[in-house]
């Protein structure tokens, strides 16, 4: 689903990624960060689609917001695992929504 | 691939879309649209990836390059055939990326 989200100002992370031929853990804890992140004080939505690199948008309401979910304990354990295991390459990029439009039929 | 990117401050337009079932010639606009970005003034680079929504971010080195991409002609009609075949709705954001950090095996 296309994330809602409130009137601009608000915050994206950009997360890119380029996986390993590693899946042990690796859809449980997705699907784990995903439900933690939506529990996290802040969180406004995400969205996720995979082919050859995979890309995930969380929405969050302040910059705030988004480094208390970096530091989250068991995020940083999956952060380190994913480094480890799941991921050849990421790259993250920390973003202000400055303005925003859509269409729905 | 993960598009490389300077030093922040840059800018991205994050592209959220779902498709109807409507393809003609949905590839090959597509296509050709990604190879007119390329060639736009202040492109820096695109990732892509489609599931049950299709995420397209594209990044560029200013605000204007944004726009100007926005209004090419070729993009403008795009977008139109966009609305009446191939989307059941988008949502496009544009954003100031101000950090980014990455990892590589």
């Amino acid at each position: 689903m296309i994330a809602t989200s409130p009137k601009p100002p608000y915050f994206a992370v950009i997360f890119t990624s380029i996986r390993t031929e590693e899946n042990r853990n690796y859809s449980i804890t997705s699907e784990r960060m995903i439900a933690l992140a939506k529990k996290s004080k802040g969180f406004l939505g995400i969205e996720s689609a995979r082919e050859e690199i995979g890309i995930t948008v969380s929405y969050w309401d302040s910059m705030e917001a988004i480094r208390d979910w970096k530091l989250n304990n068991e995020h940083l354990l999956a952060q380190k695992k994913g480094k480890e295991k799941w991921y050849k390459a990421y790259k993250v990029r920390i973003c202000k929504v400055e303005r925003d439009y859509g269409f729905e039929v």
